[in-house]
């Protein structure tokens, strides 16, 4: 627990919160300013930052994907996204890891948007991030 | 295995990619219309659609992590972000559940916008999804 962090204190119940889900390790709840209907995060009970420390918390995995599973449920959605944001500048804003499951419904505009460039030759660009593995 | 999936193709070596990582469960190799410098994909060797028939795969989660430390760290990148996006609707392009790994980096536009709203009353909400699970 860390203790300027708001999910540290959702998880304490020191600031309240829409529970979606709890069990020993995993707590997921309703985004407080949602994208659609039934946005919700999932995060870890113990705390960590981002992604990068996270290697052995693979009892996330089941959760994650029963909540994908309940939020698509619950209001008919036709799809849903899964956003994990690490680092300020990747739009990370609590830095306690949370995996966002957003439900998209029939009629609502995608906004998210790339900007796609095609891959002309990779052979270096995987060899550097393959050496660091 | 899906005869008509690219990514299982790619698996099986009969369409190239530039791979970043493999073990027993688990591919990722680069995507062929990078966001940005190392964009990777995280993908289970076997066939599922989509996050929703993917609750035993938790072996997906160290790579996934690894991965990400590996993609942020091999040129530097400021952030990483992770999505996983599910449904037609939702943006999902290729029909085999993959993690897209995306690094950020210094003087990037990060073009991820989102409409958010303010959660008024979120109890319903929470109540219907978790009946779901």
């Amino acid at each position: 627990m860390s203790d300027d962090c708001i999910f540290c204190k959702i998880i304490e119940g020191d600031v309240p919160s829409y529970k979606v889900y709890e069990d020993e390790n995993v707590y997921a709840f309703l985004d407080a300013e949602p994208v659609s209907k039934g946005h919700t995060l999932v995060i870890p009970k113990e705390h960590v930052d981002d992604i990068h420390g996270a290697a052995d918390m693979d009892y996330m995995w089941e959760p994650l994907v029963k909540v994908s599973n309940a939020v698509k449920d619950a209001f008919g959605a036709e799809g849903v996204n899964i956003a994990q944001n690490n680092g300020e500048k990747a739009g990370q804003e609590v830095f306690h890891l949370h995996f966002h499951v957003t439900p998209i419904y029939e009629g609502d505009e995608l906004d998210i948007t790339y900007n796609r460039s095609s891959l002309e030759s990779g052979d270096s660009v995987a060899e550097e991030i393959s050496e660091q593995l």
